[in-house]
C-alpha cells in the first residue's frame, strides 16, 4: 500500500468513529428514552475522544507526510491533492490544542449548556455569567492555540468559515447593515398590508407530516438515503453520504414551522447526499463549511420555498391537504402570508429580511467579547441597545434577549456570522442558477427542481469539503461573497409584497 | 488511584464503544434507511476491533494482574472480587484467539448470512454448504485456540453458556427427550381438542400496539429506561442498565405473535434493567448467560404470560381492545388457543411443549458436526431424519428444514441449547418464586407483578455476570439446573388442557 492509501484506511477508522458518534447523538434526540442520557454522554465522550486522538496520532502525521512526498505531479483540484491540503490543515490546527483545553472546552460546554437551560428559564442572567466567563475564557486560550494575525477571533471563526477573517466580515456586514436598517424602517411603515391569519388555524400534525414528506421527496430528497423524525430543535445529521438524516417538529397552530423547517434541514440534506461516493469515509465527505452549509438550507427554504414560483405548483397541493383551512385562501394571499416581515426579538422565528441583524448584533457583541472591550457584566444592556438601534424592538427580559440562544452556552463563539454568509451566498448562487438555466422558473411553477439541484450538485455538493468556501464560491459563482445581490433581492421581492 | 480503579476505567472505555455499537445495531434493525447498511458494516466493524483491542491490550493484562494482587480478603461474592475473576476469564479467554481469526470469523459470518438468506429463498442447500464449511471450520479452529478438556463442542458452548459441557447437556437432554417425546405423541393424537380460529381473526395493528405496551409496563417494563419499535426480527438490546430497548413485529391476522413477542423482550429487558446500577460501565452490567437471560423472556412468556392466573387479569382488557373479536370467547376458549400444541417445522413458531425437540435436534446435529462425526453433504437427510423421529413431521423442502435458521450462517454454533436451557429454568425459578411469594398466584390474577419481579431481581437480576449461570443457579433455586421441572409442569398443565 502506497502512503496515501494507509493515510486514507487510517482517516476512515476516524470517519467511522465521527460516524458512530452522529448516530448516537441523533438517537439522542430522537427516541433515547430519559434514562438512556448519562450512559449516552460517557459514550459519545469516549468516541470524541478516541477519534481526535486516533486523528492526532503521530502514525497519522507520519503517513500524511509520506504521502505529501510521494504526491507530486497530481492536479491541484485532484481528490488527491485536496485531501491532502485539507489533511493537513486540520491536522496542524488539532495538534495545536493540548488535550486538556479540549477536554475543559467540553466540560465548560456540558456545564454551561446545563446553566443556560436554568438561567433561560428564570431569565436570570447573572446565574449564567460565571459558567459563560470560563466558557469565553476558554475560547480565548483556544485561539491563542490556534494562532491568528488580527484578531483572536479570526481564530475562532475560522474553525466554522474557513479561510474567513473578521475584517472581511466586518467589511460586508458592514454594507449589509446599511441596507437592511433603512428596508425595515420602510416595512415596519406598512406592516399591517400583510396579515398572515391563515397560518395561524389548526393544521393536524399527520397532515402537515405527509405534506412536508411530500415536498422534500419532489425537492429530490431521497428516501433511500435518509428519513425524516421528530425532535424538539429541527437539525440535518450525517452518517455517510448514504445515510442522510433530518429531523422536523410540528406546531399544529402555525403551519409554517413544520414546513419551512422540513424544507430547511432539506436543503442541508440534499448537500451531503450530493457529495461526492468518492469521498466517503474520508475528511472531504463533509461541507465546505458552516456558510457554505446554511447557503443550501436557505437556498430552497426561501429562494425556492418562500418564491411565487413555488407555489404557483404546491399551492393546490396545500389546500387539498387542508381544505378547511385553505379552500378559500387565494395563492396570492397564502405567498404574502409566507412572506410576511416584522422585527422581533427571536431570532429563530425572524423573517428574511429582519433575520440577519439578528446576526450583525451577535456578531458585534462577540467580537467585542473576545477582543476584551466588553465585559460580560455588561452584556445584557449592550444587547438590548442593540436590538433598539438596529429592529427598534427592546426585549421585555433576557430569556427573550441576551439568553435567547444555545450556542454561546455550548461553546459555539463564531459560529453566528455562517448564518449571515450562509443567506448572502443562497442569492448569489440562486442567481447564478437561474442564467445558467434559462427555464429555471417555469421547471419551479411545474414542480420540478432537476436542473436545479443539477447544477448544485456539479457546482457545491460533489465537491464536499474539497475546496475552501472562498474558492467554491469563486468557482461557482465568478465572483467572491457579496452583500449587494442579497440586497437587491430583498429590495424587489419586499417592495412587491409591501409596495 | 488504586490498580482496580484504573482496571475499571479501561473497562468503561471498552464497555461504552460496546453500547456504542449497540445502539448502531439498534438503528439497522429500527430506522436504518437501505442506503445505510454499507457504512453502518464499516462503522460497526471499526467500533468492534476498537474494543476487541482495547480489551485485550497488555495495559489491561497489566492492571487485572495489579488489581488482583491488591485484592486479599474481599469476600469472594463483593463486587469486586466477582468483576476479576470474570474479567481474569474474559481475557485470558480473548487473548487466545489470533485476531486473524476473529477477522476471519467476522468475515465468514457476514458472507454466510448473505449466501444463506439466497439459499433459504432458493431452498438450495448446496449453495449454502460452501459457506457453511467454511464457518464450521473456523469455528473448529476457534475451539482448538481456546482450549477444551472432552470436545470442542465444549469451548464454543462456554462462550454462550459459562461452565456448561457438552456432557452435561446430554445427560439433561436424554431426560428431557425421553419425557417430551411420549407426551408430544399423546397430545398429537388429541390435537383437535383445541381449536385457535380466535386468534386468527384481524387484529388492527395500532391495537395490538396499545395493548402490548399497557401489558409491559403492567410487568414492571420502565419506559423511562425503555421503549420499544418495530423490527422485523424481535430483539431485546441493551445500552445502558438506563437505556434497555426491545422490538417487536405485528401480524394483524394472529394475535400471538406481537402480543407473546412483547412479553417476551420485556422479560430479557427486565433481567438487564434490573441488573445493579453499582454495575453500569463494567463487563458485569449484562446477563450471566444466554440461557439464564432465556430463563427471563420465557418465564414472563410462557409461565406468567401463557398461564390461566394471568389472563384472569388481562382477558377483560383484550376483550376490550378487541371488542369485534373477542366478545363472545370465553376466558377458558382463551386461555386454551393460546396453548394449542401441534408438532411443528419450524422452531420459532413452535409451543411450549414442542419447542425443545427443535432445540434438541439441532445440539445433536451440531456436535456431530463439530466432532466430525456428520458430513455437511449429509445434514439435510439428518435433519429430515431427526424432525421425524422427534416430532413426525417431515419438511417438504430444506428452506422449511435445515435452512430455517439464520444461527448457523451467523457462525452461532453451541448456542442452540441456550434456548433449552431457559426454558428449564424458568420452570425452577417460577416454582421457587411461587413457594416463597404463597400469594403470587392471587397477585397475578388481579395483575400485580410487584413480588414476583423483586424476587427475581435480588436473585437474578440484580447480579448482572457476577456470578456462573451454575453458581447463580444454585444460589436462586438451591438446586442444579434439571429436566423433571419443565416435564412435571408440562405433564400439568397440558393433561388438564388437552385432558
Amino acid at each position: 500500500m502506497t502512503k496515501l492509501e494507509q493515510l486514507k484506511e487510517s482517516l476512515a477508522v476516524v470517519s467511522d468513529l465521527n460516524g458512530a458518534a452522529s448516530v448516537l447523538g441523533w438517537d439522542q434526540q430522537t427516541y433515547m428514552p430519559p434514562g438512556g442520557a448519562a450512559a449516552r454522554a460517557e459514550q459519545l465522550a469516549t468516541l470524541g475522544r478516541m477519534a481526535h486522538e486516533a486523528f492526532i496520532s503521530d502514525e497519522i502525521g507520519e503517513l500524511l507526510e509520506g504521502a505529501l512526498a510521494e504526491s507530486t505531479g497530481s492536479p491541484s483540484d485532484s481528490d488527491e491533492s485536496c485531501l491532502l491540503c485539507v489533511v493537513r490543515r486540520d491536522y496542524e490546527k488539532a495538534r495545536k490544542v493540548p488535550p486538556v483545553l479540549v477536554a475543559g472546552i467540553a466540560r465548560a460546554a456540558s456545564l454551561g449548556m446545563e446553566v443556560w437551560v436554568q438561567a433561560r428559564k428564570d431569565s436570570n442572567f447573572p446565574l449564567f455569567q460565571p459558567a459563560f466567563q470560563t466558557i469565553l475564557d476558554l475560547q480565548r486560550d483556544l485561539a491563542q492555540c490556534l494562532g491568528f494575525e488580527e484578531s483572536p477571533y479570526d481564530a475562532l471563526l475560522d474553525q466554522y468559515e474557513p479561510g474567513m477573517k473578521k475584517s472581511g466580515l466586518v467589511q460586508i456586514f458592514s454594507e449589509l447593515k446599511a441596507g437592511l436598517v433603512p428596508l425595515v424602517q420602510s416595512i415596519s411603515e406598512r406592516l399591517d398590508r400583510v396579515d398572515d391569519g391563515v397560518l395561524h388555524r389548526t393544521y393536524p400534525e399527520a397532515d402537515q407530516w405527509a405534506f412536508g414528506l411530500e415536498a422534500a421527496r419532489r425537492l429530490g430528497y431521497d428516501f433511500q438515503r435518509g428519513r425524516q423524525d421528530k425532535s424538539v430543535h429541527p437539525f440535518t445529521t450525517s452518517f455517510s453520504v448514504n445515510d442522510v438524516r433530518i429531523t422536523t417538529r410540528v406546531d399544529e397552530q402555525f403551519l409554517p414551522t413544520a414546513l419551512f423547517g422540513t424544507l430547511h434541514e432539506c436543503g442541508h440534506a440534499l448537500y451531503e447526499q450530493g457529495i461526492s461516493q468518492k469521498l466517503e469515509r474520508s475528511p472531504l465527505a463533509g461541507g465546505a463549511s458552516l456558510g457554505v452549509h446554511e447557503s443550501q438550507s436557505r437556498l430552497w427554504e426561501n429562494l425556492v420555498g418562500r418564491s411565487r414560483s413555488f407555489w404557483k405548483f404546491f399551492f393546490p397541493h396545500v389546500q387539498r391537504a387542508f381544505p378547511q383551512n385553505l379552500q378559500d385562501a387565494s395563492l396570492d394571499c397564502f405567498y404574502r402570508s409566507i412572506n410576511r416581515v416584522e422585527p422581533s426579538l427571536i431570532r429563530v422565528e425572524a423573517d428574511e429580511v429582519t433575520y440577519n441583524l439578528h446576526i450583525l448584533l451577535r456578531f458585534e457583541l462577540e467580537s467585542d467579547l473576545v477582543e476584551g472591550r466588553l465585559a460580560l457584566a455588561d452584556l445584557p444592556e449592550a444587547w438590548n441597545a442593540g436590538m433598539k438601534a438596529s429592529l427598534g424592538v427592546v426585549p421585555p427580559n433576557d430569556a427573550q434577549g441576551v439568553l435567547q440562544d444555545v450556542h454561546w452556552s455550548n461553546g459555539l463563539i463564531g459560529y453566528f456570522p455562517t448564518y449571515a454568509l450562509g443567506n448572502l451566498l443562497s442569492v448569489q448562487l440562486f442567481e447564478k442558477a437561474q442564467s445558467a438555466i434559462p427555464l429555471l422558473t417555469a421547471e419551479i411553477e411545474r414542480g420540478d427542481f432537476q436542473s436545479l439541484l443539477d447544477w448544485l450538485r456539479r457546482n457545491i455538493h460533489e465537491h464536499g469539503r474539497k475546496f475552501l468556501p472562498s474558492q467554491l464560491i469563486q468557482r461557482a459563482t465568478g465572483e467572491p461573497l457579496r452583500a449587494v445581490p442579497y440586497l437587491r433581492y430583498l429590495r424587489e421581492k419586499y417592495s412587491e409584497i409591501y409596495r
